[in-house]
């Protein structure tokens, strides 16, 4: 028999699912993704709405994991699924639920694990996480982390997700959500985060970061020159950036500067709480390459307590993008077998 | 047979020797403490100086850790020492070395362990960590954090120590030197701190921290009627702001409501990265009370993301202080046996 994973990633737009083996080979995976359930505007979710859009997608993720076994076994009938590993926002490991996720239209505490368990009865393992441990549990299991005790996983996208594995094991603390690292404090006081809160992490060292960044910049230097002078804040993203510095603009080099600046110093106290062997950086900021990495690294160790320079890499995550959800997903069930084992 | 642990503690002055039981009971401790070997000014320490420094202060330490095991034998001739736990600064759990530490007369890196483990080869363990490591250790095997799997410990004394445990177990990192919270940056480019950084918890939140904020804000409000006016910086001590502040000196109880303020930020952080079920407090600065603990308590609420709110405890170390150190030390032996156990 040939052991696999379900991995499934449950994104604000669409849900991935995908068939992935223990050395990481995804066998399946569902093209184009399955639409997640979206927020209804000028709607009142009550418990009775939530509760009847739930239902409807609990019953089509069904549909559609059984589908994906199905495809899978055609090519190979040895096929034996060992579990569901599901990332979600606000996902809580301890439980199983969904808790408060404000860009999902469920109202309140979803019992989605056991949701999904209840129609396989016959898997051992289904379990949640979200989307910034999955990656780290990926990233452990198929990726450049492997063998690693301890290290931490940065997600740099849209926000600043993290994920931090101690002992071997991810850090979920005592309530399940542990590891928000986009939301420590950099600039007491500083730019408002998304979350409510000032000055955090996430709000200097994320896409949305960058953008807010470049015109702090535009701002501060009014350089009519740069080609970042030509282009609205809502069209502007981190490959425009990206590409601005490649071409030599002043500004965008500046941008991305600040930027490892603020994520080196951030770094730098990860190492302090934890002292990791590796930090790897995910996501569409991380794909700036040197930009970003250059000055992280030598911020990192300028703010680092002598006993911890030199010893520790800031590292690309090794997961292909494009399924990192689905890989990250599906490494929970290695790990549970991994923690049954023990 | 009852079963009991040596526990060594070497501070900067004096290195305090016990015998604990596995319920904490202190059944010897040397009185008064023995002499840590002091750096000898205007002395260039070579390598064979320390060498011979670290041989004598070994011999001597064998000599009484065989006496302590002597006295506690008159009492009960059925004691079984299961193995000798030792506080130090600069010490390395994995390797047992004490690393390049500033405030003794050794230079580079000494086998600490296995140094006292040649004399006592009839003992299962001999380990080693740093204080605060060990304050977290003897908080959860005899203390306030007795059951719990995930908590912090702040040592606030001349500096802040910390020692984190996440599932059960001592953060100790790649390198063994995790766990350096008082080294995180809460003001980027504030007070320089003691390590050669800038603007570090430490500098802040801390006996000296303390007495800097006195200053400071003696400087901004020139107010000779303060209590605090009279007092230069040389004396000041936390106990004398804290008296201050028991009369009603608004410069007092503003130097707490700072260095609550910014202990509270540092600590939402701490909950962002592990989310602990709680964070203890212990030593001097802790000793004043709600002065601390309530600015320190709203602070962290107010910088907490909201899914982390109304969960956190913020707790008086349980350990008596006279005997915190021998205990957090001892608590490392019970820690070995149960690892060695599961």
């Amino acid at each position: 028999m040939k052991k696999v994973a379900i991995g499934i990633d449950i994104g604000g737009t669409n849900t991935a699912i995908g068939v992935v083996d223990s050395e990481g080979n995804v066998l399946y995976e569902r093209k184009p993704q399955m639409a997640t359930p979206q927020k209804m505007e000028n709607t009142h979710m009550t418990q009775a709405l939530s509760d009847s859009i739930m239902s409807k997608y609990i019953s089509s993720l069904t549909s559609e994991i059984k589908a994906a076994i199905e495809m899978v076994k055609q090519i190979n009938p040895e096929i034996e699924v060992m579990g569901i590993g599901i990332g979600a926002p606000n996902a809580n490991y301890y439980s199983g639920t969904i808790e408060h996720a404000a860009n999902l239209p469920f109202v309140g505490v979803i019992n989605f694990a056991s949701m999904i368990e209840r129609n396989f009865p016959e898997f051992k393992f289904v379990k949640l996480t979200n989307d910034a441990n999955a990656a780290a549990l990926g990233e452990m299991i198929y990726g450049g982390a492997k063998g690693m005790k301890n290290f931490a996983m940065m997600t740099i996208g849209t926000g600043l997700g993290s994920g931090l594995i101690v002992n071997g094991d991810l850090v979920y603390g005592a309530d399940g959500f542990a590891g928000e690292c986009g939301h420590v404090t950099v600039v007491p006081d500083g730019r408002v985060c998304g979350c409510g809160g000032r000055g955090h992490l996430e709000a200097y060292c994320s896409a949305t970061g960058i953008k807010r960044t470049v015109y702090e910049l535009l701002a501060k230097y009014n350089d009519s020159e740069s080609p970042l002078a030509k282009i609205p804040l809502n069209d502007m993203t981190s490959r425009i950036v990206f590409d601005a510095a490649e071409k030599g603009d002043h500004v965008a080099k500046e941008v991305f500067q600040i930027t490892g600046d603020i994520l080196g110093r951030a770094l730098a106290d990860t190492v302090h709480y934890l002292s990791p062997e590796a930090i790897f950086l995910f996501g569409g900021a991380a794909a700036a390459g040197d930009y970003i990495f250059k000055p992280t690294k030598e911020s990192m160790e300028h703010y680092l307590m002598p006993v911890f320079r030199n010893k520790v890499k800031i590292l690309p995550s090794q997961l292909k993008e494009s399924s990192a959800a689905i890989l990250g997903a599906s490494a929970l069930i290695w790990k549970e077998m991994e923690k049954s084992r023990s």
